[in-house]
């Protein structure tokens, strides 16, 4: 069997805890699927900047680019909160993004049956809610020149939001390839009626549309948006949208499921390639206890097997093993009712990896 | 007593119908407290571009600029959607937030006691929700240079979002203020750890702070501030941020209500003057049907009463006007629970006018 790289990034807080519950997946599928895998561990984050001066070294983008695809847990951390910003958390995470161009973010908002009560939304509104946000991920206002500037009004800050037309096409391409898979509608999202981004953004789904006719399409606008999710969350199937759009009404979807703490998302570029991690934070207040949930970073295993690798078996595996520890009645403190019960990190890893 | 001009605008779809009845509560207050108000009506959105051929006429602004304060009931409709930019009716909304310095937009998020039930949320998660979205309304990047521009990856379409000092501070301070007269929590909303624009603002917030040492401060990213209007919506006071985010995160605030069809809101400039009109939109499928709810547009006059007239007692008599014909169990069909039952816009009006 070919060797899989993965470059693992366990990162700050409860990364390194949760990326070791995933491992011992990893290795448990290599037995199991007889697949091969090769991991190299890499500094990134805050702990690259205590360590190497940077939140992003060039040891580990290299190590990312020899590799298949990235495990990241998680980064940031109140420590490196007030430093200027080539030394935060953030500014790695934005330039991973970029120099391994993954320009598409994918996270899956779906509800777990045990976690169904976990939501602030009423059951019966959440019922059938599975969506799915497609992100520009390395465009938009994020990227643009930045500076300041004097005015008789005072210093003046920009930010300059671009997009060209590959950019869209390309992810809005890929958008409804991922819903022509699922349930076969796209909603579009933009702000087509102020911004000219969003108005190029509009032209261009419009005219790759047809392309996809077994699709249903609708354009919503942001603010509706926001307001939709609320009131019918389980209507929606694809979500697609440019960068800052998308990092607000992903973090909208992922927590009115109520499963925020479950939940895997992938930044994919061209090719298989792509960079796996939870949605959930590096929660420097839980960290190094065994407190930490690792569903979501063994699930993003399983994303990485199913998009990067083609291994399905494997990811039906994990998911099924996942399942069954929960349906079993197994909890990690942040999803346990009774938290006296509760089991911890490892333990709960331990559980997934004996149900594989 | 002093005659107040209040220049109306009844624009597009259900807009005249709701404004008719917000004009029948004028009229009482006048009788009830000696006030006195001269209303002279001006055409705007839709209905300005098919008559006028602009969506926003000279004559209009000019009544506008005249008056104390503008009354507007709704504008847009399918009919104009399509519409080159300078025949929309938002590019007259955008023209007269402008053109009128309406720099501050106040969006009340409250709990209508009847209404508990019609929200998506868990009536225990919602239980004391009472927050007050204040938006900048004219910077960002609704008001930065757009243009387009060729490059080598196809057509590229460019927005500026710029901010200065004084604009910041200005709505920033008066979300103090307004802070200060509630329970006195702010939250600032920004992207710091990505857009330059952000990092000004929280620059400026902090600055600002100390003149207002009873209000306590948060700084929230707008991701997490899109989950935690969901997680802890009663949390929250007052929550100031720019165009943009506050666009996305009051729709999403009065939505998690369940009482967006009776909520009013403010758009504030200079001194006392302002324009005030309901957060829903045109309806134009219910238009000319009496089967639009006037409430939230009444409630926009109280609104108008207390913060550009001072005329508190007037205030105070029409929201327990509505209060008692709530209570007393009427309900147009947007909020009714048994629609048989439910009475038309003219009769909520006048069952309102008759309990001031
Ligand atoms: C940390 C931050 C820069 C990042 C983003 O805004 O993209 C995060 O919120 C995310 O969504 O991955
Ligand atoms: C119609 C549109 C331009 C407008 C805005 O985005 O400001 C509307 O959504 C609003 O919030 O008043």
């Amino acid at each position: 069997t070919e060797v899989k790289k993965i470059a693992v990034i366990a990162g700050d807080g409860i990364g390194p805890e949760v990326v070791a519950e995933a491992e011992k997946v990893l290795k448990r599928t290599e037995e199991l699927f007889g697949y091969r895998f090769e991991t190299e561990h890499a500094l990134f984050g805050g702990i690259a900047i205590d360590e190497k001066g940077t939140p992003l070294p060039q040891e580990t983008l290299d190590i990312c680019q020899r590799a298949d695809a990235v495990l990241l847990g998680a980064v940031g951390g109140p420590k490196w909160d007030n430093n200027p910003k080539e030394l935060r958390p953030e500014t790695g995470l934005l330039g991973i993004r970029k120099a391994l161009g993954l320009f598409s973010n994918l996270r899956p908002a779906v509800v777990f049956d045990c976690l169904k009560d976990a939501s602030t939304l009423k059951p019966e509104v959440l019922e059938g809610t599975d969506l799915m946000v497609v992100r520009e991920l390395t465009g938009g206002i994020y990227f643009g020149e930045k500076f300041r500037r004097d005015t008789e009004n005072g210093q003046e800050a920009v930010d300059t939001c671009a997009y060209n037309v590959n950019e869209v096409e390309r992810i809005v391409r890929q958008a409804f390839e991922i819903a022509q898979k699922r349930r076969k509608k796209l909603a579009s999202v933009d702000k087509a009626n102020v911004l000219e981004t969003s108005r190029l953004w509009r032209e261009v789904v419009n005219r790759i549309a047809p392309e996809f006719p077994d699709v249903e399409l609708e354009h919503v606008l942001v603010d509706n948006c926001a307001m939709q999710l609320l009131r019918r969350p389980s209507s929606f199937d694809v979500i697609v949208t440019e960068n800052m759009f998308g990092d607000i009404l992903s973090d909208e979807a992922a927590m009115l499921t109520g499963s925020i703490g479950m939940l895997s998302s992938a930044s994919l570029g061209e090719g298989s390639f792509g960079l796996y991690e939870p949605v959930h934070g590096s929660a420097p207040d839980i960290a190094g206890q065994n407190l930490a949930n690792p569903i979501a970073t063994i699930l993003s295993v399983a994303l990485m097997f199913r998009l990067t690798f083609g291994y399905a078996d494997a990811a039906d595996a994990i998911e099924a093993a996942v399942a069954e520890v929960l349906d079993a009645g197994h909890r990690t403190s942040d999803i346990a009712v009774d938290k006296s019960k509760a089991i911890g990190t490892q333990e709960m890893g331990d559980l997934i990896v004996a149900a594989i």
